[in-house]
C-alpha cells in the first residue's frame, strides 16, 4: 500500500452490495506489513461451485498448486488469502504451510480440506509462517460479514495505491443476480495471465463447470490483454465463485454453458472482468498514464495481439508516452520485432485521433501541434494498421516512469 | 553524445593502428547534431570482402535493405554512415535517398553501386535528405586516412557517452593480420541481433563466404547475446570487411572456413565481436551496473538462452538490480515466466558467488551481509541452475535505472 494514490484512481467508487451467500472477514496478522488488514476470509454457503485461472508460470506458488488441486472438486466453503507474502518458492516448507493453512481453515469452516482455497501475495522466497494467522481464521470465520467487500479488496493490497472492486446486477431468468469482484496487482502484470490475485463471486446459480467456460474464455480480453511490466507473476490467481442462493428467488439453474439466459450474465461478468483488469493498470507501479494499443489489419487476430503487446511491452514505447512524445518511430520498431507478418510499407500509426504515419511514411498532414496536446492527456490510445488482413486485437498498458524504477529498486529491503 | 560519460565507460582506450587497404574520414553535416562529426566514409582497396548480419525486425531501414542487395556481390569498396537519423520507415524517399547516396558514393570511390554499403542510425520516420552529405563524400574519399578509427567510433555515436573501439593483431600462416571494430549503440539493443551498428575490418585475405561463416557463428555468444531493453532496432547492422592487403606481406588466402591457419583469427574475431557487444552494454541508456546472466542444468543451450533471456529483460529484475537488491525472487519469476522446462524444486541461484536459493527453496547458509555488499559493485553476475539437464548460456545486459526513463523520455523532442 503507497501514501501516495495513482493520479489513474477511479474518480468514485461503486458501493458493493452484499452477495447472499457470501461473508467476509479481515484480520491484521502482521506479516510483514503494520497497521493495516494483511489477511482476507472469504466464508462460502454450502454448495458454492468454484472454477479459476492460474498462472502459466513454470514455478507457480504454493497455494497455486493447492488451488489447482482442490479445483476439480468444483465446490468452494472458504477461501483464505494473505498479503505481505506470496508463499512462493518455498519449497517443502511452503507446502507445509498451505497444508497447516487448509486444515485450520477447513476447521474454522466446518467443511473439508478439498473445499478451501488459498492465495498469497507479495515477497517471493521468503517462508511464510502459518502460525501468523491461523488461529485467526475461526474467529474470522464466525464474524464475517456480508457487506465487507471494499474492506476484502483492501486487505489483498501489496503495492497497490488504491483498492479495486466492481459490481453489476443483471437479471438471470428474469431475476435480480449480482456479481461482486475485486482485485489487486500494480506490478508483475503481464499475460498469461495478467493477474495479480481477483476474486468474483455471484448468487446465480451456476455450475462449476459453466463457470469455468465464462472464466476461461472471459481472460482472453480482459486479464490476459493487460500488461504492466511483462513480468509474470508466480502467484496469479483468479477465480469465480457461484453461491447459487438466487435460486431461492426463482433464478434459473445454468448448468449448460451455451443457455440464452446466461448471455446477460456473461456480458456483465465480461465487465467486471474488464473494469478490474484495467483498474490493475491504472494502478500500474508509478503510473501517470492508461494506454490503449490497438492494432489492425494482422494476418489473424492472435498476430495481432502479439504485435500489440510487443508495443505495449516496449520499454521505449513506455517511456515516449511517459515523456507525452508522439514517438511513433518506436511503435514502427516494435511492431518490427513481434515477428509477426507486416509489410513496413503499408503500415499506419494513429495517436488518438492524429494519423502520424500512413502507408508505410510521416503523414504529410499530420498536426504536430494537435499531437501534443493529445500527448498530455491521461488516456493515450495508439493504433497501428499493419495493412496486410483482418485480425484485430486491443490491448491496455501505462507508461514506464522514473517512479517505476524507484518503487521497484527498493521493495524488498 | 551525451555530456556525461557512462561510468562503466572503458579507463583506457587501445591506440587503434591501421588496417593496411581501409582510409577513413569523418565530415560535421549537420543532420541533427551541431558542433560534431555525423557522417563516416570508409574506403576500401580494390578486391575488399564484404559479410553482413542485419537486425531481423520485419520493418528494417531503408539503408538495410540495401546492404543485403549489394552483399550478394560480397565485394566493397565504400561504406557511407550518418548518424542523426535511421532512415528508417521512410518509404519512398528512404529508398530514394539509398539510391542518392549510393550513386554519389560510387562516383566518389570510383567503383559501382553495388560496392557501397550504407548504414544510418538516429531518429526513425523523419525523412533524411541526402544532399545534407552527399557533396561531402569526393572530398571525404580524397581525403581519407588509415589511423582514424577512433574519430570513426565518434562520427556514428547518438545517445552514446563513449565510442567504443577494439583491436587485435594475430598470426594467418605465420604473418601478423589485424582486426579492428567499432560500434554504437546504447538503447534500442536486444537480439536478434543486438545491434546497433558495428563495423569490422581485416586486412587478411579472408573469402566473402569464409568471413559471412565467421560472423554469422560470431555473433551468437556476442552481438545476441547482450540486451539493453529488449527492444529490437530497425537498423541493427554489422558488417565484417576483409581488404587481404596482408597477402602482399605473404598471409595464405583463406577460402576454407574449416582451414585450421583460420583459428587464431576467429578467436581474435570473437574476443573483438564480445568487447564491443559488451561496450554497448556498458553504455546502455542509464546504466549504472554491468549484468552477467548464467543459466545453466537447462534442458538445452537453447532453452537456456530463453531462460537468461527472460531473466536479463525482466524490468523487476534490472531494477532491482539498480537498487542494489539481491531480490532472487524475481530471479525465480524470470525463470517460471520464459514457458522453457524448468522445476521449481531443484532451481538455484546464486548473485556472484553467494547462493541464496537452492533446490527450490531459500539457502539457510546464506549471508545478507556479504551479498549486499556485493550487490554494492559494478559488474553484478547471476546464475541459475535450472537442475534439469546440461543447457548452458550466458547473456548480458545492464541495470534499469530513472536515467534510462529519462533518456528516452525526452529524445525525440
Amino acid at each position: 500500500m503507497s501514501d501516495t494514490v495513482s493520479p489513474l484512481a477511479p474518480k468514485k467508487y461503486p458501493k458493493m452490495p452484499a452477495i447472499e451467500g457470501v461473508r467476509i472477514a479481515t484480520a491484521e496478522a502482521g506479516i510483514k506489513y503494520k497497521n493495516r488488514t494483511d489477511v482476507l476470509a472469504m466464508v462460502f454457503d454450502e454448495g458454492t461451485q468454484a472454477a479459476g485461472v492460474f498462472t502459466r508460470s513454470k514455478c507457480p506458488s504454493a497455494p497455486v498448486d493447492l488451488c489447482r488441486q482442490n479445483l476439480a472438486g468444483g465446490q468452494a466453503r472458504v477461501l483464505v488469502v494473505n498479503s505481505g507474502n506470496a508463499n512462493a518458492f518455498t519449497g517443502k516448507k511452503g507446502r507445509e504451510t498451505t497444508s497447516a493453512t487448509a486444515k485450520a481453515a477447513a476447521k474454522a469452516a466446518s467443511c473439508g480440506e478439498g473445499e478451501v482455497f488459498l492465495a498469497s501475495t507479495g515477497v517471493i522466497g521468503e517462508p511464510l509462517d502459518a502460525g501468523r494467522f491461523t488461529h485467526l481464521l475461526s474467529d474470522m470465520v464466525r464474524d464475517a460479514k456480508a457487506e465487507f467487500w471494499t474492506e476484502a479488496a483492501k486487505a489483498i493490497m501489496t503495492t497497490d495505491t488504491y483498492p479495486k472492486v466492481a459490481t453489476a446486477t443483471v437479471k438471470l431468468g428474469g431475476i435480480d443476480v449480482t456479481i461482486n469482484g475485486i482485485a489487486k496487482g500494480a506490478g508483475m502484470i503481464a499475460p498469461d495471465m495478467a493477474t495479480m490475485l481477483s476474486f468474483v463471486a455471484t448468487d446465480a446459480p451456476i455450475s462449476a463447470a459453466v463457470l469455468q467456460s465464462l472464466l476461461s474464455k472471459g481472460v482472453g480480453d480482459t486479464f490476459n490483454a493487460v500488461t504492466v511490466d511483462s513480468d509474470t507473476s508466480t502467484s496469479d490467481t483468479l477465480m469465480l465463485f457461484a453461491t447459487g442462493a438466487a435460486a431461492r428467488r426463482g433464478a434459473p439453474a445454468i448448468t449448460d454453458v451455451k443457455d440464452a439466459q446466461l448471455v446477460p450474465f456473461r456480458r456483465a461478468l465480461n465487465r467486471i472482468l474488464k473494469s478490474l483488469a484495467l483498474q490493475v493498470v491504472r494502478d500500474g507501479e508509478g503510473a501517470r498514464k492508461q494506454v490503449e494499443v490497438t492494432v489492425t489489419g494482422a494476418k489473424s487476430a492472435r498476430s495481432a495481439k502479439r504485435i500489440a503487446l510487443s508495443i505495449a511491452n516496449s520499454p521505449l514505447v513506455k517511456t515516449a508516452v511517459a515523456g507525452e512524445d508522439a514517438n511513433w518511430g518506436r511503435v514502427v520498431m516494435a511492431v518490427g520485432k513481434a515477428g509477426e507478418p507486416a509489410d513496413r510499407d503499408r503500415l499506419s500509426i494513429w495517436f488518438g485521433d492524429n494519423r502520424l504515419a500512413f502507408e508505410g511514411e510521416r503523414d504529410q498532414n499530420y498536426s504536430e501541434e494537435a499531437t501534443s496536446a493529445y500527448m498530455k492527456g491521461e488516456d493515450i490510445r495508439i493504433r497501428a494498421d499493419i495493412g496486410i488482413g483482418r485480425g484485430k486485437a486491443t490491448v491496455w498498458t501505462c507508461d514506464l516512469t522514473k517512479e517505476y524504477v524507484a518503487i521497484n529498486g527498493d521493495y524488498r529491503s
